[in-house]
Order: structure tokens, then sequence, then C-alpha cells
């Protein structure tokens, strides 16, 4: 089969990858319904993050059960399935506490702009859906797979609730939907940072209240207006960088909540800057599988679309265009079709 | 009258000082019934936070309220009151949140180490006791103003719960009052990580269940060991330097709360270690006035005697040896009679 291999800063190759298989009795093998490329993804391949080798590229998926090993008791040939980009047994104490994505055996899930893509501990990592889904449908399928999942974490780990005022910091398609997720959690106000139109347009039909364009210093000044001087109960940061952490903590209240689900890239905190900050800070990959049930139900009665995130469609085999979109912020997210 | 003045590093001084009177209308004066000298006041002490001139020392504070201010309503002369270090006007939206000690209007109480106090924003700072104490318990209302303020708040920003398993990081007196505080919250385990016998003791009657001695990594190991690999629900970071903050998050599972409340110095945390480390974080300058009703009354009802932490007791002229046996670790804390 051919898959997105990463050779190197911008050098995205679609190219022929040996075709997955059971390799342990727990895994399963998925034929994908699309897949996407994901924020992410952009790190490596801008040669933020080095790789040590060319590597199969993409982590969000979807798709039919075409095989399952000999272990496997509960995910069956045949079925829809969605799992998240850290395979877990979800029997552990950490999934038992919620936090499977730090599972005691958990797998990194790679490869998946591709085809066919193999899926350890298929039993604790796949949720099917109640039935196969339309094709409309598996855009925001595909969402809750990571993206939507990740800004949900975003709120949750802020602790969002009904009345909260929450800002969101990033624009990127993880920051949308987080304000997405701030809305279905009953948030009163919901203060969306973004300096891009288009982007700003998606913010509000997800439900944010108010765009602040500033940023940095400015950005906090603004927030800080807008709540009569008192900051945030909840700031969701959805970038992942220096700045926009400090943005985040600094536009929050004492005793607010800030939540980060992007890896951070050269984030180094002062203790004594957040010591007399008051926030509580909170993040880390999102276990995307505790909320998937939860994501999958509110997809498949109609009553969200995380899938608008996707603004740019292309066949799997124009992956690096997807890529290049999305690095040049063309695209917010690319969808391929197989 | 006379007051301790530290001028510099090991230079404390017990001196003659303008006596306080009232500058606003909303201040206090109160007669301190005892003094105490506190952990953080080591650091400067000890040159590690230099001073920028001579400053009178000491925020620990009880007494008799001798004269009040025109505007002041609630506070009245004669009641025995207990106040922490940050006065705070109790009315704010931070302070309405239980962020006392990020008051909009919040000012530094110092210059407790002496016979006589100004205190700020009496009526929002100052807590009546039902009566005038008797001598033996006021030891136990002195804690409440700041060690026992502070241990509580970090069991409590842990989020500590009947069940929890309790890591705590540091053995000095607000450590062994977090202990207390966790047990007042119903940890099921709480284990004190000491090497100094006397303390270890303490933390014991105080309701530890185990004592790690190891530190650092090895410390990490054996919490971890303790919890069959799974790691503590709660660590209560009580030292404040970059190598009990890391044992704190390191010790936590995915999930768990590590509460930090002794002020960071030369703290700095790398965003992508805590980011795997899913722990949550939260600290501060603890908001004693939170607190302050609920203390008094398990200390007024007998429930709890957090005054055993001082075993260094002294006439208020010998301030210094107090410095110098708490500097040596001679004594866990000193209190002072005037």
């Amino acid at each position: 089969m051919r898959g997105a291999v990463l050779y190197g800063p911008k050098d995205l190759r679609f190219e022929e990858r040996e075709t997955p298989a059971i390799t342990k009795p727990t895994d399963a093998i998925v034929r994908l319904a699309a897949a996407c490329v994901c924020g992410s993804d952009l790190w490596p391949y801008r040669g933020i993050q080095p790789i040590a080798e060319p590597t199969p590229m993409g982590h969000e998926y979807c798709g039919i059960v075409e095989e399952v090993g000999s272990a496997v008791r509960t995910v069956k040939q045949g079925q829809f399935v969605i799992g998240s980009f850290f395979a877990s047994d979800n029997t552990c104490p950490h999934c038992n506490f919620g936090y499977q994505s730090s599972c005691q055996r958990r797998e990194f899930v790679g490869g998946a702009q591709a085809p066919l893509l193999r899926v350890p501990l298929a039993d604790g990592t796949l949720v099917p859906t109640p039935d196969v889904p339309s094709k409309e449908m598996i855009p925001s399928l595909l969402a809750t797979s990571d993206v939507l999942g990740t800004g949900w974490f975003a709120a949750a780990a802020a602790n969002v609730k009904p009345g909260t005022t929450v800002a969101v910091v990033g624009d990127g398609a993880v920051g949308l939907l987080a304000v997405l997720s701030a809305r279905q959690m009953g948030a009163a106000r919901i203060i969306a940072m973004s300096r891009h139109e288009k982007r700003q347009k998606l913010a509000l039909e997800f439900g944010a209240t108010d765009i602040v364009t500033e940023r940095g210093d400015e950005g906090v000044a603004r927030i800080k207006d807008l709540t009569k001087g008192v900051g945030a109960d909840a700031a969701l940061e959805c970038v992942g960088t220096q700045e926009s952490m400090m943005q985040a903590i600094r536009s929050t209240r004492p005793g607010g909540n800030v939540s980060y689900v992007g890896v951070p890239h050269g984030v180094e905190l002062k203790g004594e800057e957040l010591f007399f900050s008051h926030v509580r800070l909170h993040g880390g990959p999102a276990p995307v599988r505790r909320f998937l049930p939860k994501l999958i139900d509110l997809v498949w009665t109609e009553k969200i679309q995380p899938g608008k995130v996707f603004d740019h469609s292309l066949p799997l085999h124009q992956v690096a265009e997807g890529y290049r979109a999305m690095d040049e912020r063309r695209a917010i997210k690319a969808i391929l079709q197989p």
C-alpha cells in the first residue's frame, strides 16, 4: 500500500509502505474511512521537532475493522470504529482514573495517513459507532479521534462549567473545537483569540461570544478589560509555545484554571510567577478514549458538527499538499480521501 | 517599642522601632499574644532572598485589638483576633472566589516579631475567636495564622479527600501541618518524606501512616513502590526548591494533584515534562483567610493541636536565637513570648 512518510523538514512523500498486519494477538487492522493532517504533524514537518528516521505519519483514524488478532474479544470484523493516537488497555489504574493516554501499556498509533492501520490493544482502544455511518458523517467522526477529543479535554481540564468565562488561546482546529466544547459544557462567555477572519467566523459559529485579535501582553489586557479586571475563569491553551502559555496564565484570575493540550515546545515556567498567578494548571496528551463514547454520541445524534474544521479536502495521494496548505495557514485542517 | 529587624544575612537585630499607629481609617492595632519565626523568614535570613533595606520581620500574629480606625465596623477593641500575612478586604472578586491572598487590595503585613502590629483592612482580615483564649491555647491559635493555614491550603489545593493517598514533601512546620490537614480531610494514607527523627515522630503523631527517608529519584521510587507503581493521588510540596518540586511531580500519578505552598526559589518547570506527567498543579500564597473560621473552630474545640510544631520557646528579645535554632534545624519552629 502507499502512505505518507516524512523524511525531513518539508519533505513529505507518498510512497510504498509495508501493508499493516496483525503482529500481536491484541491487534486489529482497520481500513480507514478517511485520514487527515494534525497541527502536531507540523512540528516535525517544520523541523522544529527533529525525526530520527523516515517516519510514517498520521494518528487520527476511523474506519471498518478488517481483521482482529486471536485475543481480541469485543471488537469485531466489519464494525465501524474510532480510536485515539495512544492505544490503551482501558483497564490499568491510570485508565481507570480516566487517563488512558498515560495507560501503563500505552502505544503510539502512527501511520494513519494510509489506507490501512494496525491498532494495538484493540479492545481497550477502539470504540464502535452504533452502525456504519453515512459518508457525510465521516469528517465529524474522524474529528472525534483527536482534534475534538483534544479540544474537549482542554475544556474539561480547565473545569469549564455552566456560567464560566473562558478564553481560548489558539485558533487552530483544536482551539476552534475547544470553543465548541466549552459551549457544550455551558460556558456563559467564550473569548476566542484569533486574528484570522475565516477562523474567527468558525469560532463564532461554534459558540464564541467575543473575539480578541491582540496577542501577548495586549491580548492579556483585552481579556482583563472584558472581565472587569478580574481575568477569565478558565484559559484553554491550544498552541504549545511559551508566548501562548504565558498569555493563558496571565489571562486567568487567581483560583482559575489553565489547561494546555498541545505538546509544549521550548516552554519553561518560572516557579515564582506561576506561584503568584494562583492558577490551577492541568494538561497533557488528551485522554481521548475517556471522551469517545460521549463525543460519538453527540456527532451521531447531530448535536455537533466538528467536521466543519476540515476546510480542505484532497485525495490521499495529495497528502503533501495538505501539509503545505496547513503550514502556510491556507487551510485550517486537511481531510484526505483514500 | 523593640522588635526584630533584619539587616542582612544572619544579621537579625532586636532593636527600637517606631510604635505602630493607625495610618488609615481601615487599620487596627493588635497587641500580640505571641510571635514566631516562619520557615520563609529563613530565605532572607540566609541571604537567598536579598533585602533592599533593614526590614522589620514577622508576619504570623494573634492578640488583642488595642485600637481601630474610624472606618472599622466589625472588629472591636478588646477582641482576640487572628489574621493572615496578606491583609485582604474579603469583598473583592478574588476574595469572593476564596483567594484572599490575591485580594485586589492586598497588603503584606510585616513586623509581627514585636509587641504591637498594625493590620490594614481590619474588617476583612481579622477573625475573632469566640472569647479570649487560655494561655495554653495561644500556640495553636498562632499556628492558624500561617503555618497551619498554609499546610491546610496544601491539602485543599491538592484536592485531598477521604480515601486519598498523599505524599508530603518537606518536614518543616508547614509540611508537618500539611500531614495534619490531610488527616483531617480523610486521607487514607499519608506518606511523610523526612529523614529527621524528631520530625518523623511529630508527622506520625499528626497522622502520617508511612515515612520515606529517601529523596530525589530514590524518594520517587519509594513512593512508586508504596503505591504499586501507580504514584500518589496527591503530592504536597512544602519546601520551594527545584528538587522538592520535581520530587512531588514525579511522585504523583497521571491525573493526580500537586500543590506547592512555599515561594519557589529558582524553580523552573519544563513544559514538556509537566505535560507528560499529566498532573494537576495548584499553589501560591495560601489564602489563609478562607480557612481561618474553620481552623479556629478546630483549635477552639480541641480537635487539633497544631501548636505542637513549636518546640522552642524564647522571650521575644531573644528572637535572634530563634532564627539561629531554625536555621541550624535544631528547632522545628520557635515561639516568642512578648
